[in-house]
């Protein structure tokens, strides 16, 4: 065996020790449940799919992709994401099952690191997906749901920034009227380049009337709820169609907000926009924990299950558990202690029955022959309590 | 986006939808749970692993690996197995952790296949291992807990099958001498060819009386357990010390598994030989439900931890989650139905209390926008019961 390799992983990838996985135990059992209240079923997908289909449809940049042939030479890939391959399933084998789909997962996903950053290639997300209807309704759905998970989970002070980056295409198209410059100008509120944008937008032969509204657009940045909604009933009243109707899509989410007592919870940004490309009305990210970076994120893409020949709207989400693991503080009941039960030859049977006992009654019970202890100190001190089962006598410490 | 593929996955690669799901995530939650009291901690490990340490050490053949290069260009391996990995944590983050250590894993495995046969490339599977501890007290703890999970998942007339790859070796040795020959010998027990067995032992240049305990030794297969052990001391009263050793623990896990009413359960069979190579000394099959093929096995490896420079000895186990739901039928207690709530606009706040309400009794609640059903009486069918908040009535069906 290489030494150098011996206890090294691949970049990027680590173990959970059992403190950790304890915590994401709990987690999962939590959202899990959850998602079942709101009626979601779980499914899986395998951790390969083809390139050429999974991986070209998941919007995963291909450097991103750990990719290789496999054994009939085909290229494959480890899942970049879930919500393609739900896509695939939707379009495949539920494809005769009665619209709206309400599907959930908890998945492990890879996105290859081409260098040491801190930032893992393996990550577990649990998330959902509701397919087939393109109501507000269904975006408000999935909003609630997510941020009743993160509630569930014990993360503090949980906020939702939404946007809706139809809105933004249709509005910066009415302003430009070219597809490449939206392109441009949506890449730069995705990098948050302000100066940049504003610099572009000094470029662009545009009236002085479409440069000022293209400047505040992306100021409003900094607005609270009540001055973006004005300001973008503002935009809606002077542009197009799809403009006009995404902005009563956005009004209504917040009146539903509102019904659902999350409008509080909510920043309401219009210049969001996420790096998933395959998005194409709402986008929202979750936050809390004071962390600076999302642990949830999720938006509606009603174009990506047409690649699967099933044209058909759908909005998601997916929870990042490793964000939310930094983001929270495991509560101390949840780090129960064991029992210990040692025992010799002689009373085997009665240290064997007595153990069963309390494992029926839940209690966590190691059942240890005293030959089999390293060092009998040290062992111990890791129980709340040792019971003997020694030379016929039963004593407890 | 290539057609021929696009609702394809790579071979033996499966989607699990959601019934099946449903029943994984049962049995999932019974192994955690009493694995939990049984005092075992869950670690998790990454699904790459460098091929110079778990590929080589892994006891899987090189052609069942799925096998490639990472971005920095070494070789990584799809994890063929979780024994190999919870060594290599056994042996350097949990190195001073006091011993016996309780791990316990639910993960998938990674199996390339070569061509269609039925078999996953891809398998879930929930394993125990209990490192540090040499007595047979921990071989009888790994197998009345195997027996204990699969006993608990549901699993019709478990048995399980037990032999010694220590006693076959040693016994073998002390006839031949000859470590190709018992080999060989031993591989023919592997591949249960006890004709080819038989033909090979009257090749040999051993004494009648030799050859005639070889052969019977095969044809013990077909004896019961009392006959076994008889055999089995006859053998030892003539053989070296480790032979000898080694029965002495048989006779003893006999003793034992007795106290825990596990015997009747037992099949000894000295002729059993795994196909793992890493086995040293207990090594036993679970059956159950009329399957012809183990669901679960396992086996003591005292070498393994020796080549992540922490000699140790070490017993354990995996149950095959994919084996055994073949094997087992669902309770129908567990297919609970859910209920809809579908409403309008105007009682949009009503029906989302409502919904919040019976979630947090338990119940599974698909909360639902009239505007979004595709085709009402088909999305109906899915539900125990329908509640409507329509136009200011509230009725249910």
């Amino acid at each position: 065996m290489s030494q150098p390799y011996m206890f090294e992983k691949p970049l990027g990838l680590r173990d959970t020790l059992p403190q950790a996985q304890k915590e994401i135990s709990r987690l999962e059992m939590i959202f899990q449940r959850e998602l079942q209240r709101w009626g979601y079923d779980f499914i899986k997908t395998p951790a390969l799919e083809y390139a050429e289909t999974i991986g070209r449809a998941s919007a995963i940049a291909d450097n991103r992709l750990f990719k290789f042939l496999d054994a009939e030479g085909h290229p494959v890939v480890l899942r970049p994401d879930m919500t393609t391959p739900i896509a695939r399933i939707a379009a495949s084998s539920l494809r005769e099952e009665p619209l709206p789909l309400r599907l959930a997962y908890t998945a492990d996903l890879y996105r290859s690191q081409r260098k040491e950053g801190g930032h893992p290639s393996e990550f577990e997300q649990t998330g959902a997906e509701l397919i087939g209807d393109a109501t507000p309704y269904a975006d408000v759905e999935v909003i609630s749901l997510m941020m009743s998970l993160l509630e569930k989970s014990g993360l503090a002070s949980v906020r939702l920034a939404v946007g809706h980056v139809g809105f933004v295409n249709a509005f910066f198209y009415d302003m430009v009227k070219d597809k490449a410059i939206v392109n441009h100008l949506r890449n730069l509120l995705y990098s948050k380049n302000d100066v940049g944008f504003h610099d572009y937008v000094a470029t662009l032969h545009v009236t002085g009337e479409v440069a000022a509204l293209l400047n505040s657009f992306v100021d409003s940045r900094r607005m609270n709820n009540k001055e973006t909604l004005q300001f973008l009933e503002r935009l809606a009243d002077t542009s197009s169609t799809p403009v006009h109707s995404y902005y009563q899509n956005i009004t209504e989410l917040i009146h539903l907000l509102k019904l659902d007592n999350l409008d509080a919870q909510i920043d309401l940004d219009i210049t969001l926009v996420p790096h998933l490309s395959y998005y194409t009305g709402f986008v929202f990210q979750g936050f809390g924990g004071n962390l600076g970076f999302p642990v949830a994120s999720g938006g509606r893409y009603d174009d990506l299950l047409a690649k699967f020949n099933r044209p058909c709207p759908a909005t998601g989400f997916g929870i990042r558990l490793d964000r939310l693991m930094s983001a929270i503080a495991m509560p101390e009941a949840e780090r129960e202690k064991k029992c210990a039960v040692i025992y010799d030859r002689e009373n085997a049977g009665n240290a064997m029955r007595y153990a069963a006992e309390e494992r029926e009654k839940g209690r966590s019970v190691v059942l240890q022959h005293a030959e089999g202890i390293d060092i009998q100190e040290t062992f111990e001190q890791q129980f709340e309590s040792v019971t003997y089962f020694l030379e016929r006598t039963e004593t407890e410490e």
